[in-house]
């Protein structure tokens, strides 16, 4: 017998009859002799409805508030599945974030987990019982209700995992796993039977966003299995382990970002501690920076380019601009029709002459590169976003086919 | 400084801008000096909404599943409205039932409230917030969410003002206070200034339904001074207390209650315990008698009727009839065309003839009575509904004119 942790996000639960899905998944799982805990998500569009509601009311309402109302969102869910399960005969107990014993810090909307009493949930396993979790929230040390966040509800079940020392923890969403490129993009992108954690995290922070990065991380810290599969379909999916069973594949993906502007400060003079003075005074606005590629410099000046995400290019340039002016800079120039393309893949470490094989790829299709990162995994470029899709499938036929 | 709880009901805090209206009302109160526990139910159509969503799963799930279910609609009432509190420069707590101290029974969907434990309540408070608790709902010594049955928001506030040793309990509706009958169909009905403990249930039990009986009670037991008043007007509302100063009227009110059905067993042997074994076969099904009539009998024979709540009349019927007809009885006919009409007074003990001025009302009316029930301060008839708002009227106009 197995302790199996499934996951499910809003799409999964949106309506009555994904719900019963849902229960039909959950309960074969525990009719095969196995625990189940499931962790649950708000349906669909509640979490926007109730944030609409919101902001009708209070766009600046204090974030313990907004903490307090999208709560409700996954309580809802949770019941909703604990009956469907006892619609089909099984018996289900429900449990919210506190009763389930996660204690979080007191960051609202943005809580860590900080440890995890799975006491009640063993009670309920105890008496046959599957259990259904809210993810996403818990309640701090002073019995305030917290939300973690983004991605929240796949933190929870992994983190449930590691606690609860679980065989398994399998997230559902509506892909049917982890593939070598967009599917919907990339006609002969193939779905990964496995991939380690850290090339999981590189493809989630280019914009993959299968599975949430603190919850990768988390399960590469705890070592849980984790497996990517539809609630659709009754195909396997991808598992995400420590040391995948290699497929022979240089690359396990090839991802775009276009979530992504590139900042170009121009003729900066060349004095010491002035791009550590720039970047400082983005991180002092919480903006973070991708890719950095500086110019070698002639005449005492260089110019200094970088990427950030796209929503806060303008308030990027603001900050700088007075600052790297009165410094001796020509002009600060930006452009937002920029993408991030990038390979990942654990096999690189051992072949060179991957990131070559990319380039040569995107020269074949006459596709120009303003900017190249590298990783020990990861090879990233930034280029026009207009070409962003025709690099991607060049890339993938080059390593693929 | 005084503590004021204030009571809101589902359709006072319906949308955003119902919200903001009674935000304005508590912040008004708190901006007099008093210390402000505000109460408030789920808004307007979630209750009914949630249950929807839970019938087309499972119309047959746990009670328990069914209180985590419900819970989630005060839950949201109760940010929303902290955050309104907050848009007008104030600072509120929003508290969970089972923060707010509410500890309860474990019956699921009816549960009776324990204790309350205000000491988070105080806290807040003591830091110069408006505290907006969930009313309907708690927790079980297990801590498992539950909620308190109809009415349950009202009970909520009176218990919290209990606890506290609040000054006054206002409880906030869509009527300005309690009216000698129904102002909808009595033109000149007269909204009355004080009212005592007693009449307020006796009211509350005939259909006139501000106030829950529950709530009543408590109030009654740990000498709360309620007020129902509008949350729409600002005009004065109704007080409920021990002994409110005579208005020198003989009633207080004129109630209709409609939710009834008369049954009558015909040809009833006269044996001795045959009523009482009828009797406990219908508490036995939970099924609550009213009003009995007996007739005298002969022949030794006699007809026995009595009133039940109007959807049980066919449970009723069903669960007397195999065993009355096999001793003997002729037949089970029932009527649900009927309707109670009641008067309730504090002054009845202490003047004759109040009954028969209803009488007499009925009798210039030329309407029927079917049956007479009467306690220290209640007359009630059973007539035909049809009759019943001319009745209502006849007999207002007859004491009120």
């Amino acid at each position: 017998m197995s302790l199996i942790v499934q996951k499910f996000g809003g799409t999964s639960v949106r309506d009555a009859e994904r719900v019963m899905n849902v229960a039909r998944i959950v309960t074969d799982t525990f009719s095969k002799g196995n625990d189940v805990v499931v962790v649950v998500s708000a349906q669909g569009d509640t979490t926007d409805d109730l944030i609409a509601k919101a902001d009708e009311i209070n766009p600046n309402a204090s974030k313990r508030e907004k903490d307090m109302l999208l709560a409700a969102g996954e309580q809802i869910s949770i019941s909703l599945l604990a009956m469907a399960i006892e619609k089909l005969g099984y018996h289900a107990t429900s449990l919210l974030g506190w009763q389930a014993g996660f204690q979080t810090s007191s960051a609202h909307t943005s809580a860590r987990i900080r440890r995890i009493d799975p006491s009640r949930i063993k009670v309920a396993l105890d008496r046959h019982n599957i259990v259904v979790v809210a993810g996403f929230q818990g309640a701090s040390k002073y019995g305030d209700i917290t939300t973690l966040g983004r991605g929240g509800s796949d933190t929870s079940a992994v983190a449930i995992a590691a606690a609860m020392h679980a065989d398994l923890c399998q997230i559902y969403t509506d892909v049917e796993g982890v593939y070598t490129a967009d599917p919907r993009k990339v006609e002969n992108a193939r779905k990964l039977k496995e991939i380690s954690y850290d090339e999981m995290l590189e493809l989630a922070t280019l914009g993959a966003q299968v599975l949430n990065n603190r919850s990768v991380e988390m399960a590469k810290k705890y070592n849980i299995e984790l497996e990517v599969l539809s609630s659709l379909t009754h195909a396997p999916g991808t598992i995400v382990k420590e040391k995948p069973k290699m497929e022979k594949m240089l690359i396990s993906g090839v991802a775009k970002d276009t979530d992504v502007a590139r900042i170009s400060v121009i003729s900066v003079p060349n004095i010491p501690g002035i791009a550590f003075k720039m970047f400082s005074r983005l991180s002092a606005k919480g903006i973070n920076v991708d890719i950095i590629l500086q110019s070698i410099g002639h005449d005492g000046k260089k110019d200094i380019s970088f990427t950030v995400a796209r929503p806060r290019v303008h308030e990027a340039v603001e900050a700088l601009e007075e600052y790297m002016m009165s410094h001796g800079a020509k002009e600060i120039v930006y452009d937002d029709k920029v993408a991030k393309i990038s390979i990942v893949g654990a096999g690189m470490e051992s072949h060179a002459g991957v990131a070559t094989k990319m380039f040569e790829a995107l020269y074949d299709a006459q596709i120009n590169i303003q900017m190249i990162s590298t990783s020990e995994i990861k090879v990233s470029v930034l280029i026009d976003e207009a070409e962003a899709d025709k690099a991607v499938k060049a890339i993938h036929d080059k390593f693929f086919d």
